[in-house]
């Protein structure tokens, strides 16, 4: 299994985004099977190391040279000093260089995938930058409909709509949004996850899913037709299903995936069941991306508390999505 | 411990009630710690055993003689024949039958609580009976203003709207209705349940908890300031939290139940995480009724195949809030 050479970043400098990178690094149960090019300011990434007693002599990334499994560093320098904890609008640019870089270098090809570390969305505002996501930053940057999808071992929870409030979530779901994200979920659990016919379970939107037209008519107007287009067209959306009995092992077993008309009907399962080593997959862009679940836990900065099991996933799905595409 | 006396309404006779009951009886690892007075058909139950190959040798119930614990039986005659699997209109009458005797007897105190086993909505309507479900009827029998708690284990999930599409649900949570939501829940945690000061958690309305208004207002407009009103009356109103966090060790641990603000924020969590054990408690009724989280599962019905956990802890619980509400 060759290796592949993978971009990390390490998001906000004064969260814990540094800290889980130099924990897993120092973790004798993680053995890297890719080249991780991590970027950051290299004086943070000392000091953090200093302060929680680990290691950081990685060597510098180097393009040029063949792929080998392993930590390296890519300096982007911090405008301002890093104290943990301590948001600065002043460094909101690094973040997103870091981004930037890791983004172009996907679609150059440079990197294979690029994995991110959380970011804090509010700093980045503060200094000026409209910014409402990676998700959406990437897609400006490199193109596509992205799709978010969150998995937890052998369950994966996408969203037909995502940070919306949700009395605008019925209006948002149309056939053709839905066509889309049923396309570029079962493109993904195709060539991303080597599903060659996956069985998507698609949720209703109303409790019940409607129970018949009783409690909402969403079912029977939009998603149901639509559901019945797509296998028309040989994809096995099932559905709508009920949410409440969906997830639920006589409708798991045997099931690839699973399509939440929205976020808290599909994600406080997902995170209850894969707490700790649930990772954030963006479908539906032209380069791999995964993610921490999580955010900066700006309290735990510097502290050695912070757990490192989502990144950790996040590096190892990025690897095995990267080379199963590629094969 | 004294045992008191439950009514278990065996709802839909073509469904699976009947079946639960017989095989519960003759499960031994189920003790009955209370007399479960059996409201069915005694013709139903006849056959039904002897499909099943159980017994069916209960008392006749006498409410004069003193409660003891095991399982008695109230013959309350159905107008039909019945078949296993299929439903009949005439039977419609019966169910409510059971219904209406079962809530009149813990209104009068001839019982202490209920428990019902599932009925279909479906053919009590075809019958040309307006009927929305069980909570409803009861509720508009003994009167009060009732909350649908599910408990799996130590997790309890309220819901401050029910059955209501999704487009619907942000308006009809104000602070009113969430007040009278929480106040139920609050003296059901303590009076039923024993917690004398119960940390309830709520969740917001829209993802991230509205993330400070940028993902919806309703936290900032209408829970947020509900939560500190009750929590200046002493009331742990925990929150508004993102759903997606909330159901995670960190939040859970300490907690007394959870309040979620519509049916597929809170159950998908808790139907997951209980599979088979879920039992779903009425709040706010002047009478005590747990029921089992399932359906009539028609296709089951004679089969052997029903499952009884979730029927079990339904009786067990209902003694249990009984005995302490007594106490």
């Amino acid at each position: 299994m060759a290796s592949v050479r993978l971009v990390v970043s390490s998001g906000e400098p004064a969260g814990i985004g540094p800290d889980l990178l130099l924990a897993l690094a120092a973790d004798p149960a993680f053995t890297p099977s890719d080249e991780l090019v991590v970027l950051g300011d290299r004086d943070v990434f000392a000091a953090r190391a200093e302060a929680l007693g680990l290691p950081f002599d990685w060597p510098a990334a180097d393009d040029s040279a063949a792929t080998s499994a392993g930590f390296r560093f890519h300096h982007l320098a911090a405008a301002n000093p890093v104290t943990p904890g301590r948001l600065d609008p002043g460094n909101a640019r690094h973040v997103l260089d870091m981004l930037d870089h890791a983004a172009d270098g996907c679609r150059d090809g440079r990197y294979a995938a690029m994995v991110t570390a959380p970011l804090h969305k509010g700093v980045i505002n503060d200094a000026g930058i409209p910014f409402t996501g990676h998700t959406e930053y990437l897609a400006d940057r490199v193109g596509g409909t992205p799709v978010m999808m969150l998995v937890a071992d052998t369950l994966r929870v996408a969203l037909a709509t995502t940070h919306l409030p949700l009395a605008r979530v019925p209006t948002a779901i149309t056939g053709e949004t839905l066509t889309t994200v049923i396309e570029t979920l079962h493109a993904a659990m195709v060539d991303w996850l080597g599903k060659p016919q996956p069985r998507l379970l698609v949720a209703g939107l109303n409790p019940h899913a409607g129970e018949s037209g009783h409690l909402g008519d969403e079912e029977i107007r939009v998603i149901g037709p639509t559901l019945e287009a797509m296998r028309e067209r040989g994809i096995q959306a099932i559905g709508p299903l009920p949410a409440d009995t969906l997830f639920t092992p006589r409708h798991l077993d045997g099931a690839d995936a699973v399509l939440a008309m929205y976020h808290d009907q599909g994600l406080p399962v997902l995170k209850y069941a894969g707490f700790g080593r649930a990772v954030n997959v963006t479908l539906g862009l032209p380069i791999v991306r995964t993610s921490v679940d999580h955010g900066t836990a700006l309290d735990l900065a510097g502290s050695g508390r912070a757990e490192h099991g989502s990144l950790a996933e996040a590096i190892r799905l990025a690897g095995e999505i990267t080379r199963r595409a590629a094969a």
